[in-house]
Order: structure tokens, then C-alpha cells, then sequence
């Protein structure tokens, strides 16, 4: 996300275009009582609860390329602010009676996969993908926040709140391409492998979890819409495209 | 630390037996116009500053090596739980005019140099150290709270505070030696091991950091007695050797 987007913003800008459906004015224990939308929605924090996880590894692994003292304790930083997002997506997940270990593995080998294929060589590559990765998922939470219900969705708002990577990244990026225009160059082909890999792992979750994809792409009741799905996608790259061209990395 | 053991009574325990100093008696105000005290304090809050995120990066790192999940969970908050550790004590160098770099730079060396010569090699071996490093810490930290200002003091035994690992390593290491009882005889000579190359990284700080050295044996204006040091160490390797035989494991 862009440092100028605040969390408390972000519940009014979405998905108006997209058809949101009547859930979101329902609460949980409502919206709860279809089985296909509950469904939806474990999967959904479950796969929001390895993401953060997932993103607590890799940050603490790309600490370690850190060239400061200072640049690793913020990095560290991050790490820890993600653990924390993970944790209160767990305990939603005991709250409402689901087990998080059970929630969470169908989503396991998707970020597994994106991680083992984008292990970043240095540290700007690091946080290029920090960068590319938490704001995607931004994307994908302001999508999908407008068809939760209030409940699930003040807490993926919440989940939501920038843990500092963009400032960070785009200032310390800018610095290096300033520094050595060429590093750009690489760069702008590793935002694009990222985005890539991204959008191949996501396809395979849509693909797997039918219920979750069919919440995503307009409500239960409207059914599944492959060309949604689409739709959807092409909003999240064209969004990457603009933010990587603001930071000086052709897409 | 053994869970019974809260930060609560951690102050009244340590050192009656080694001299602590008047200094105990002061504030940070009052015993910092001391130069040298002042600089040995600077010298512990940057080892422990730098001990903290060491620790935030190894404990993620073995987090990768979980069997499961939950183990995962675990390990990554007692990663957060370092991390939120070397906050306040990074916050409190800055307090009091330091730049927080500059004072763990002179211990990243030797914390390297313990982690590079035990990276564990399996999910037991990386608890174990958990234990070993969170327990001789923790011996380290009541050593030395006696000998420290009423402000440092109190931040040093917050810090102290359990971050879960003793009870969670015990109980797995524990039900790993009752399932295979060889793996006892494996874990022991690891422990050994831990135990031999943090005595040899901590005597190197020792013999490099006069300061902080003389204030560990007795306060600034009893000099440095290497007797005193060599006694110092031998509590703490004691103290290890009846936790090892307590989890199983002769030391």
C-alpha cells in the first residue's frame, strides 16, 4: 500500500464497481448460516493467517541481508508487526469454533511455492518484494473486504494496517536506482517475475477452493464467474504496473 | 529459565554472595556522572540490545525447521517476544543520548560467531538451544541486576521477562527423549557444545570490554579481578549443568 492510503480510508473505495452483495450488511452470525459463505470465510482467514506467517519468515530471512544495523532492526520491525496480524487472524479462526492448523494448510503449498520461486538474491531485491507483496495483498483485502460481513471484515481491515513496508522500500529503492540507474533495470524484471509468480499461485487457489473464489468474484448467491475472477486480476496488475512506474521500475 | 522462575523475584536472588556495589542504590541519573559506569552500561544495554535481534533472527530461522504448524506459531512468537525485547532496549540507549548502533556494534562479532559455529541441524537441536541461550541469558541478566542503577536495573529484569521458551522446548525435548531415548545422548553433546562456544564468545567480550567487564565482577571501584569473572562463569555453567540433567540430558 502507498503511505498515504490510511487503513481507515480504505473500507469506502472498494469494489462499488464489482457488485458487492447484501452479506456486507449482515453480521457474522448472521451471514454465518450459509454454509457456503462460512466456508468461504475460514478459508479465507486461513489463507490470510499463512500469508502472514509466510510474510513473518521471509522478512526475518531477508533481515539478514540487511546492509545496517538499522536496516535489519526494521526489517525485524516488520516481521514482528506481521507475526502480530497472524495472531489475530488465528484466534478469529478459534473464536468462531474453526481449527487455524486445518484452515490454514490448504494454502501451504501456494505460498510455499511463490516464496521458493522468488528467493530474493540481495537485499534490494528484498525489498522490492516486501514491497510488491504486501501491497498486492492490499489489493486483494480492499477487494474482498466489501464482501465480508462487518465483523469479518473490521477485522480484515484491521489486518489490513500498513506495517511500514512501502515507505521503507520505496525510499531505499529510490536511493539505489538514483545511485546506479542500472540497478533499475534488474529490478524492474524481478517486480515482474514477483507479480508473475503471484498471479500463477493465486490461479491455483481459485482453481482448488471454490467457495472462497466464489465469494471473491461477487457473493454466493451470484455463482462462480471465471471472467470476474479475470476482472479481478487485471485490477491488482494494473495497480502494481502504476506503482512500480512511480518507482521508477518500468513493468 | 525454568517457568516457575517470574521476573518478580528475579531482583532478590542474584549476587549477594559476589559484592554488589553502593551503585545499586543510585539512579541511572546519579551513577551515570561516573564515566565508567556510565560506559559499561552503555556496553550491556548494546550486548543485550544486539543479543535480542540475534535471537529475533535465529528463532525465525529455526521456525522453518517446525514439524508442524503450531510448532511454527510457536517459535515465531518467541521470535516477536526478542524482537519487542530489543525495542526497549534500543528505545532506552536512544534515551539517554546513545546511538544504538554504535553500542552493539563492538558484540555483533561475537553473537555471530556463537550462531555461525551452532546453526542446529534439526527442529530438537534448534530448541535445545532456544532453552541453553534463553536460560544462560537469563543467569547472565540476575548476575548482573544486582550490580545496576534502580532505572537500568528495572529495565534489564523487564527484559528478563519469559518469553515461553523454557516450558514449550522442555516439554517437546522431553517427549522426544521419552519416544527414542538415543536422542538423549545426541542432545547432551549438543548442549555441551552450546555451553562450551558461549564461554568462549563471552570471554572474548569479557577480555575486549574493560568497562563492562570490571562492572560484572564486583562495580567499577573494586578494578577488574579475573578470578572474579572465572567465578562468575562458573555459576552459570553450574547452573546449566542441573538444568540439563533435570531435562534428561547429563551435561
Amino acid at each position: 500500500m502507498t503511505s498515504s492510503d490510511k487503513p481507515g480510508n480504505a473500507a469506502d473505495a472498494p469494489a462499488e464497481s464489482t457488485g458487492a452483495t447484501g452479506v456486507a450488511a449482515l453480521d457474522w452470525a448472521t451471514a454465518a448460516a450459509d454454509p457456503q459463505y462460512r466456508a468461504a470465510v475460514v478459508d479465507l482467514l486461513g489463507a490470510l493467517a499463512y500469508g502472514e506467517l509466510a510474510a513473518f519468515e521471509r522478512l526475518a530471512e531477508d533481515a539478514k541481508l540487511a546492509p545496517t544495523l538499522e536496516d535489519k532492526a526494521e526489517l525485524a520491525k516488520m516481521a514482528s508487526a506481521e507475526f502480530h496480524h497472524f495472531e489475530r487472524l488465528r484466534n478469529r479462526l478459534a473464536e468462531i469454533g474453526e481449527e487455524p492448523t486445518g484452515a490454514m494448510e490448504p494454502f501451504v503449498a501456494a505460498y510455499e511455492g511463490f516464496h521458493k520461486q522468488t528467493a530474493p538474491s540481495d537485499w534490494l531485491e528484498g525489498l522490492v518484494k516486501a514491497y510488491v507483496g504486501d501491497s498486492i495483498a492490499s489489493d486483494f483485502y480492499r477487494e474482498v473486504a466489501a464482501r465480508l460481513d462487518s465483523d469479518t471484515r473490521s477485522l480484515v481491515l484491521a489486518v489490513l494496517d500498513d506495517t511500514g513496508h512501502a515507505s521503507f522500500a520505496v525510499e531505499k529503492v529510490r536511493a539505489a536506482i538514483d545511485a546506479e540507474p542500472r540497478v533499475g533495470g534488474r529490478l524492474a524484471l524481478w517486480a515482474r517475475r514477483l507479480m508473475g509468480e503471484a498471479l500463477s499461485q493465486s490461479q491455483r487457489v481459485v482453481a482448488d477452493r471454490d467457495a472462497l473464489s466464489t465469494m471473491l468474484v461477487g457473493g454466493v448467491a451470484d455463482g462462480f464467474d471465471l471472467a470476474e475472477v479475470g476482472r479481478m486480476f487485471s485490477r491488482i496488475t494494473e495497480a502494481h504496473t502504476k506503482r512500480m512506474a512511480a518507482l521508477g521500475l518500468a513493468a
